[in-house]
């Protein structure tokens, strides 16, 4: 453990101070702080990587955001439910807290959020094509080499392109990587998600 | 499944036509194709991700390779040995055959390839640095929550800098997420490389 933290630790790895960052990287904190009215532990942590975060995050960004020129085309809900059943799975406490809380956001309902994270199979709310999304992120998180045709049959029977499919294999795929980077770190929970729930 | 194929399927997912791909694509595969003599199926099977692939490429290359403009300073050796032991681990047959291949171009060695792929605890050519880093990455794909900060003090002990760490996490993470992309799609391993192994 180092000297640089007081308090409870943010990352196992060193933080970078805020005049050490990317120009990128820069304007991510300062956005984000302007319109969540703080910088998520994540992004103080992760900015250790340079240009290699800067690369990430404009892989992640637009597959969590939707962007118009993505051949696939799942709505906003469905992304960040995929985001947060894999995240509650792999067991990654900051990005549990992120996505359950995002997926809130989006749902305009912190109960349904929790409930989808904690046990997606229980929830009626969700479609047809939304539990088949979320059955695809549980196996291909925990058991990816047991996709099978079958399994992709059945979503391109609830009406998804393969386009849209390939779409959510990645979103799966990314989250998965951010949660073993963020286990790996160690990132703290920021404080600002649980204060308000 | 689609009547696309004839023989062996590339991809359980539709595969773009050669003159379909984004600019971007379509570079990467005639490159690919003057250095290797063939275009590699995750190539023309990813492509159905458009602009996304070409932004996980974008991300996944520098990390590879190595980049200049990265904070880490991880060798070739390194980064390969961990793309090579994270696939064999996930069951990711292209993954694997791939990465055990390139591996061996770097060590100019396929047999010593194969041994650090199939269990690098026994491989004695291995250094301790790297022999820390194989087993971070077993960690980090199979129980991602258990790393530690004894094992990065460990990390740190044999030289690695918190930036050359975090950028190992960033291979091993990476790579846990083209692994399941690519089981996900049943990428057909490319037949070149077992020609001639």
């Amino acid at each position: 453990m180092t000297a640089t933290f007081s308090g409870p630790r943010l990352s196992r790895l060193r933080v970078p101070a805020r005049d050490e960052l990317t120009p990128s990287a820069r304007r991510l904190a300062d956005t984000t702080e302007k319109a969540e009215g703080y910088v998520p532990n994540w992004i103080e942590a992760f900015a250790l990587g340079g240009e290699n975060t800067n690369r990430l995050n404009a892989y992640l960004f637009p597959l969590l955001e939707g962007a118009a020129d993505s051949p696939g085309d799942l709505t906003g809900r469905e992304r960040e439910i995929l985001a947060t059943i894999v995240s509650v799975t792999n067991g990654c406490s900051y990005c549990h807290a992120l996505h359950v809380d995002t997926l809130g956001k989006v749902l305009e309902d912190h109960w349904l959020a929790h409930r989808i994270g904690l046990h997606h199979a229980e929830v009626a709310e969700l479609s047809d094509r939304e539990r088949l999304l979320a059955d695809l992120a549980l196996t291909l998180t925990h058991t990816p080499g047991e996709i099978s045709d079958d399994r992709i049959e059945a979503l391109r029977a609830v009406g998804l392109s393969d386009e849209d499919i390939f779409e959510a294999v990645q979103v799966i795929s990314i989250i998965n990587a951010t949660n073993r980077i963020t286990l790996a770190l160690g990132v703290l929970p920021d404080e600002q998600i649980f204060a308000n729930r």
